[in-house]
């Protein structure tokens, strides 16, 4: 399957049946047992973590033993050393990738909030004020990170009526286009994470469908942010992508006027991943990483910058990746221009937000041919 | 020592040099070590939860399994049985008591709210309109919550300036007395906790307080909230003081205007317990917890509404708990009006917010004499 070549190789965990959840690693169509390749020599992991339910422990190793592993692995599979043990993913269930210390979503596509400003302050400027000084972003719910393929039921909540608050289902469903970064190696408290050392502390990425009620959202945010608007359910791919993989596909960024404070400055650098969503198998939107205005790096230094430590499995969310261009828009919200412009489907049936029994999708693929590096998909289906 | 007797007997993960971190019980000015009277079979303890280095897996355990082992403990120390094994504080570190899953700071005490308002909106109405209908709040970073003692160091970030933003140290460093609701059984993901189960799943509670960056907050907030001028430290009582030590203290509430929605609605209850700041020694304010409009289970209660799910080491904090009069106020903010009204010292010193080298304490205290339960304190230097 293309994007899941040797320039791939990305980790997750698997669980067979009957047998204990341990880390994988995908290959083609088939998972690549770690455990039981160290088990036989081939790779070696002396403190047990690719043994482990999560991936924790093997990004709290840092980036050498991340290249080691990777390494070893590319030459195992190249066919140098013996033949590796490969399970049909068919035969196993994915499991969430590592356990999630803290989510942090931030907000870093100019467009997304831009359009965002637009369709809620449309008399205003459309970027507050803060927007181009530093990453916006705010804490999510931890636990409710959910593997991809996860049903998101569809969640009840207050919303603002015309005659004061309404409870019940949310008829603001939708779905948020997002990478999301994940921390393997933690800092100290007190300590801020340089902008140029920031990536030391990156494992990989997942693709993150953030979730969002968005009449709940409007109704419960001032002034405190996004509460329970967001935090029934977040989904990421099951698969992390090593940054490693993500190397060739690092482009420059779009210049940032103003230029940032000292503690943000670097230069603008994004990562060139075609990245789309479908609704019902049905494609509605594509998109691109390179849309960030800021990096996940700038996203650390600003992070730590008052001294917050980084943990091993941190998550860090993008925030909505929208692009320039109308069919670029990475959420619902966007594209129906909340409601207003309804999107028509395949099968005729129009569309706002999501209905009950809708499945949606993110994809994302860096590159072409064989040395295309795909993320694992975001697969979610609504229950009313 | 007043407030540590067999009313109260709360939880904590204490360290003797030298020897592995383990559950303990404050009673007096001692430490009782449950692992020990575990191994002496002094009380019940299967799975080893009290030998762990937090309180998580028996927090985990549930209410039946809580007020067994309190009933066990009030019948040793009342002399019925052996004499137990208590450790001089002295002798001991404390330590986290827990490990924290996900951290949502509430904004549940209504004079804190409306002198917010007061200070931030001076024309508009003090309360934003949701604020009646439902607890507001956000998610905060758990990866940072500390001890009581560990020291505070004064964060950098940006914040507003007359000629765009600014960046350095802050000069609005801030406390929040808040009391930290820590649960301890879980929920099941989409199945919302009705608010009369509610308490089933709160384990018991501390003292908590969430150091504030004012000039950053205000700079960053809008429009998703409070980041990193909340983030780089939350410090927490080193002791979890049980719910049924609490219960005694159990009183009447303020009515709620107008009546919450069905999901939120339960006869008006708080929690009389005396609370204090103290700064360098000297009393600055107090307050109570009877002043908390929205209670732990209708915050529960809302949390879960859309179908999150709570997990072990959820903290649940109030917000800051402010009283009706002008001494009741439980942050710099409120005390000096948002630096408009500096307090005085005995030193004769002035203070608008926190100084380097200052030491912030917070206290509770429910009832008096030998039925009293203290709350532990939470002390914090603020270092430069």
């Amino acid at each position: 399957m293309t994007g899941f070549g040797v320039a791939n190789l990305p980790y997750g965990v698997f669980r067979r049946a009957g047998e204990e959840p341990r880390v994988g690693v995908r290959y083609g169509d088939g998972v690549l047992d770690l455990a039981a390749l160290a088990d036989d020599g081939l790779i070696e992991d002396p403190s047990g973590a690719l043994a482990q339910p999560s991936l924790n422990a093997f990004m709290a190793q840092g980036p050498r033993a991340w290249a080691a592993t990777r390494e070893r692995l590319q030459r195992l599979l190249s066919g140098v050393d013996a033949e590796p043990r490969l399970i049909a993913l068919d035969d196993v269930q994915l499991l969430l990738p590592f356990a999630v210390a803290d989510y942090v979503d931030f907000w870093s596509s100019i467009h997304h909030a831009a359009n965002s400003g637009r369709i809620f302050r449309p008399d205003g400027d459309p970027l507050p004020p803060n927007w181009r000084h530093m990453p916006i972003g705010y804490h999510g719910r931890s636990g409710t990170v959910a593997v991809s393929g996860t049903p998101v039921r569809r969640p009840h909540g207050q919303s603002h009526g015309s005659d004061g608050p309404v409870v019940g289902p949310t008829r603001k469903l939708d779905v948020e286009l997002e990478l999301g970064f994940v921390v393997g190696t933690p800092s100290a408290l007190g300590e801020p994470v340089a902008v140029e050392r920031a990536l030391d502390h990156v494992f990989g990425v997942v693709l993150l469908n953030d979730w969002s009620a968005r009449d709940m959202q409007a109704w419960e945010s001032r002034p405190l942010g996004p509460f329970t608007g967001k935090s029934f359910a977040t989904s990421i791919s099951a698969w992390v992508v090593p940054m490693a993989a993500l190397e060739p596909f690092r482009v420059p960024g779009d210049a940032q006027e103003p230029a940032p404070p000292a503690y943000l400055r670097e230069d603008p650098w994004a990562l060139d991943i075609a990245l789309g969503i479908e609704l019902n198998g049905e494609s509605v939107a594509r998109s691109n990483g390179r849309h960030l205005y800021w990096s996940v790096a700038q996203q650390i230094a600003h992070l730590t910058a008052n001294g917050a430590s980084l943990r091993t499995g941190d998550l860090l969310g993008s925030g909505t990746i929208s692009g320039p261009e109308r069919e670029e828009r990475g959420s619902l919200l966007e594209l129906s221009w909340n409601g207003a412009e309804p999107l028509t489907l395949r099968d005729g049936t129009q569309r706002t937000f999501l209905e009950d029994g809708d499945e949606a999708v993110l994809r994302g693929m860096a590159g072409t041919g064989d040395d295309a590096v795909a993320l694992g998909e975001v697969r979610g289906q609504v229950v009313g």
